[in-house]
């Protein structure tokens, strides 16, 4: 039987085998949540990188988007932010075109997680979706929480657990941090955004006030997109 | 108003400031567990030693024991395991030895957090008694979880949960780990023992037969000691 793990910070990841696994890499707020909307408004690529100077090189190139944040703020110079909202209402720009991006968290994750054998994007916008690929794909799953700063984080634990939960019946969860993520979305999973609201990272991000933002981010299923790493880029 | 915040493995503790807080270090299953029957059994003192070699240069020493396990089993030369009904069991041995001692994660846990305020030896055998202390010293709180060869498990992180949730009314709990733990502990605090069958340290240690030290472990509040760390040795 293959097994589901979760793994609760980037600075964790050299414990598991990530050589026998397909990785799925969440970041919940915002940066997975972003790029399954990217995906989902028909974007070509979005490549992920970890530097914000490694983004600015590509500012004006053609046919290119530079995008990101740094501790929840667009970076001066880049065409757009880290918002699944904002990225929506600027679809007929997006379509197409090669999105060059950069986040605090979840790109430096994506990059981190790059000896698996396959690298999924993961976020409630496209949970059922992951799943199925995964259960069909019948490998080793780990989840990847991006966590902020190396710290653990209540929105990416919670979506780990809920990859944990639709797996249980077909994979065996492997490990407590996967038991113990499984049993916080059991319990919040009606009402996640609640949930997030007693959360560290909802208070630093609703300073910015995107608080829209983050409500959109906890909704299941709004998409049916399963983007993954291949090549250096996030395609579809 | 001070803070309490959980580490839930010591490959995390590097995000965290030790020098203005006090620490509770905690590995229910069992060093710590231990650690407090031995206190509670008036042991000397008890000397945390991380590696077996150290431990074993202690063998025959006058008014000496050395104890502990790696994986789970007793060494083969020490004088006892980590086990705390074996403890109780050699009380009248034990009372007014100097312990040394190593296991597997809870006393390399413990020399991780010597840059700290203050160490304190937390178990549920003791949870109420060190809550009652770090509600006395007013000083931020840091919970270390001891963890499993540096992943994060189950009955450790319902530990830190539980202290948090005594301290709720009169620290700010700080950080998703402690809230996430706390909601863990208020959701399984009613049947601690139950919990943690599904884990996957119980099932490791279960091959052991030590199931009645596990019962033991996760029973609340049956000592009242308050071991500390002082210049090379925990006492009360």
């Amino acid at each position: 039987m293959a097994t589901v793990e979760v793994c609760l910070s980037p600075a964790l990841l050299n414990l598991y085998d990530l050589g026998h696994s397909n990785v799925v890499v969440t970041d919940v707020l915002r940066a997975t949540s972003t790029m399954v909307t990217g995906a989902d408004l028909l974007v070509k690529e979005i490549i992920p990188v970890s530097s914000v100077d490694e983004a600015l090189d590509h500012v004006g190139s053609a046919n290119t988007l530079v995008a990101g944040e740094r501790n929840g703020v667009k970076v001066e110079r880049f065409d757009l932010g880290n918002s699944p909202l904002l990225w929506k209402e600027h679809s007929e720009l997006l379509k197409g075109k090669t999105m060059v991006m950069t986040t605090t968290n979840g790109t430096k994750a994506i990059n981190m997680a790059l000896g698996a054998d396959k690298v999924y994007i993961g976020a409630f916008l496209n949970l059922d979706a992951v799943c199925e690929q995964l259960k069909k794909d019948g490998k080793n799953v780990l989840v990847l929480c991006a966590g902020w700063k190396n710290r653990v984080n209540m929105e990416d634990s919670l979506f780990a657990g809920a990859v944990a939960q639709r797996l249980a019946t077909e994979f065996e969860i492997y490990g407590d941090a996967a038991i113990m993520a499984k049993q916080l979305y059991e319990a919040d999973r009606h009402d996640l955004f609640s949930a997030i609201k007693g959360a560290t990272h909802f208070k630093r991000l609703a300073h910015h006030g995107v608080e829209d933002d983050i409500r959109h981010c906890m909704k299941e299923n709004e998409s049916s997109v399963v983007p993954f790493y291949k090549d250096g880029a996030i395609v579809v």
